[in-house]
């Protein structure tokens, strides 16, 4: 059999992206993926199914608060838990099973199993695919792209065991309401996940290590959040540790939450029927047998790459979470696109500036370039322009007022440094400051854009008029 | 009295805007303004009461038909239609009331009245200003700026009396759901507002001169757009004429709408409750005394302005929607700023060519630059790229699959020279396109742009990458 040109381990974002993308470029290309269905965390188990969640809750909370300022009258709204996860399912078992189509539209081989290195050298990479009953064939490929992604991290302490103790796979299907419901982590996950749990009626308290949530968004907007989320019945703890989380040995029904206690003293004890660890996630690199073919980790056990995603090892690639950079499918998607570009014999190219963030709580957050508090620390002088969505038309027209974006510009040049919203739909606003960005605007640039009215885009415009202290509706 | 630096005739999007930068720049402003509400037909009776209006119909549409897919089950769902008028008002009078408070704070002095040239000269004009009362005052200044905007257009035998036989004014204000309503017109108001009515119960019937809707929006997004607004039931007959629409004198509760007979026939008479006459605006010129000071307008009524909104009468100048281009707020904001930049020495600047249009049904409408037919009729060489929503993540997960993207590049260069859009929030993502146009993108430069996933903005990437044949998920 002739060898792949190229063989990529975990078909999520990265890895599915990267292949379709080989094969559009000519390349043989296979994929090895140890879940039945393709699409990895993104679309199984996390952006994809979470999205589907916030959406339906959101119109569960919708009807029984919003509908009737909007003159819509409705007798009794209740929810059908059942048919919410269903549609869940069934919106991920559309794209996913919509990979499948787009690998065979590609001639892409798909093995289901795992892949381990066997052996790396002048001939190409050997890797052996075990399949789900054990059985093991090897494949050679001039070249091995490691797109395993990653995985809820460990902590010790923290005791998941799938129903008191869950990790967001579980919190996508709870089958019943949880009364009470406490999230570890007051990041992307714990507050989206706590978010639709709290909407269908859940008491929702968020534990957070740090005295602020969202670490790594803006401070200013994390804390405009907050204080809606709290408004929405989110209770948050910030500035705690969590010593200790496990199902309750005395009643099975509830966990425990273990705080740690200052002085020696014994910690707070909190229960609830269901405990969210949402900590954070580790990369996948076990199995992949990476020391017998001798590929280097860095210090946090990420696959030590260079510019073009090499490995030290001639003929092993890796991208998306498995190496370093945010854990975002979007990040995954570029280094795919770009690696196989690069392994065509084109060139590829990522631009690790102008990445966006997102957190799909109602309203939501989106950020892209750098925080204030990153230009701080830098030392870089930035000008900053802010605009309240109470100011927009179209805000108020859809009785969604709540939030603000912020641009921040050089101080001298006038260069776009970070623009970042909460608001109305600032996941899909986030694309155009994402675009200035990546064109080196000026925050003058993107004020003299002309954005559509009445749209909340205007919001964006009127921020960046406001850098020179010249918005119109402010 | 010091003359004005500038006196601005009209307190719409164009005027008002103009007015705040003009003051922002250190000029002494006035505004004259008819009515008691500031902000022109787009905050009192066009954009902004129909977005509030159509955000309200929506949620009683997918109330009544929406919710159940999501695990939402609602009992009775009841129109409560004085509470959503009243919502719509006090949207209104918020930012009605707001652009006060912008004037009161940019030291902008208002006069309640309509404005008439008097003189122009050396000294400046001098404008005649008349209040509600018939008093009249005179005010001199510098320059004076005409922008007053755009009313309802009359046909001969469109007999609208504000009851039977309506423009969009009443339209946002029926005090029940008609029963039939007839819309003349299929652009963008008669589509937004058959689509509010239609959406509360009434049977919408949309008659249209042309053989498609959306008059200038691109063809192809357009016919994408009918199909789908006739699956939400509403009817459209093009390519007829109609001869006469009035009040049916044997039974003053219904119209009658005569259609324009082929051969020398009798045309087909349709009836219904309400007709709704939307097809099109005229420039607002009468009563200024333009004839007086020597103003010239073009052959369609416009005043006729050069590339600084100067018209052939030294001291005046004109901007919105009573000059050439679109009749759009957004475009008569930017010449607002632009001309307020001129007059106080500086530089101002309109890039016609990255003006967004929305139509706001559901699925909105929006595009930027030229679209197929301008290209094909220039003879210009494109490429196109097209992405479904329903290869989108985001729209699967919102249930919001209806529509698709085009991105049209130019052949050679790749140069991006339009995009179109149609579907969920296609306001919203519009204005990444324009901002991308505005820096000459090429369409890889948009495709190479991260886009966060998953969002209906990936939708765009996509499409931008289908321009090479390249898109990913399709």
């Amino acid at each position: 059999m002739d060898p792949l040109d190229l063989l990529v381990i975990g078909a999520g974002p990265g890895g599915y992206v990267a292949a379709i993308r080989a094969a559009q470029l000519g390349l043989k290309v296979a994929v090895v993926e140890k879940e039945a269905a393709l699409g990895g965390t993104c679309l199984r188990v996390g952006c994809i199914p979470s999205k589907a969640l916030l959406e339906s809750s959101e119109k569960f909370a919708e009807a029984k608060h919003a509908l009737a300022a909007h003159g819509v009258k409705v007798a009794g709204v209740e929810l059908d838990l059942a048919a919410m996860l269903a549609r869940k399912d069934s919106v991920v078992k559309g794209l996913t099973s919509g990979i499948d189509a787009l690998l065979k539209k590609g001639k892409i081989a798909r093995h289901h199993g795992t892949g381990r290195f066997v052996a790396a050298g002048q001939e190409g990479v050997r890797v052996a695919v075990t399949d789900a009953a054990g059985a093991t064939t090897e494949r050679l490929a001039k070249r091995v792209l490691i797109a395993t992604g990653s995985k809820v991290a460990k902590i010790p302490g923290l005791e998941v065991d799938g129903e008191r103790v869950v990790t967001s796979t579980e919190a996508l299907s709870f089958s019943s309401v949880p009364k009470r419901l406490i999230v570890i982590g007051a990041g992307a996950i714990g507050l989206e996940m706590g978010s639709v749990w709290a909407r269908l009626g859940s008491q929702v308290t968020v534990l957070e290590l740090m005295e602020r949530i969202l670490p790594g968004m803006d401070g200013e907007i994390a804390a405009d959040a907050k204080k809606i989320l709290e408004r929405q019945g989110l209770a948050f703890r910030l500035g705690v540790k969590v010593k200790r989380a496990a199902r309750d040995p005395q009643n099975g029904a509830e966990a425990i939450v273990e705080l740690a206690g200052t002085d020696g003293a014994a910690g707070e004890v909190l229960r609830a029927e269901r405990v969210l660890v949402a900590i954070g996630r580790a990369p996948c690199t076990d199995g992949l047998g990476l020391e017998g073919v001798g590929v280097k980790l860095d210090p946090r056990g990420r696959v030590l790459i260079d510019d073009r995603f090499a490995t030290n090892v001639a003929g092993i690639f890796a991208i998306g979470d498995v190496v370093r950079g945010p854990m975002l499918a979007h990040k995954a998607e570029e280094e795919g696109v770009a690696c196989a570009e690069f392994l065509a014999g084109g060139h590829g190219h990522v631009d690790y500036d102008t990445i966006p963030a997102v957190v799909y709580t109602n309203p939501e957050v989106a950020g892209v370039g750098k925080t204030e508090e990153e230009l701080t620390a830098a030392k870089v002088p930035f000008k900053k322009g802010v605009f309240q969505f109470r100011g927009n038309g179209r805000a108020r027209a859809a009785n969604t007022i709540e939030g603000r974006v912020k641009v921040l510009a050089h101080a001298e040049s006038d260069r776009l440094l970070g623009v970042h919203i909460f608001g109305p739909h600032a996941s899909e606003l986030i694309a155009e400051a994402a675009v200035a960005i990546n064109f080196h605007a000026s925050a003058e640039d993107l004020a003299r854009c002309c954005h559509a009215h009445p749209t909340l885009s205007e919001a964006i415009k009127e921020a960046a008029m406001a850098v020179d202290r010249r918005a119109i509706h402010a």
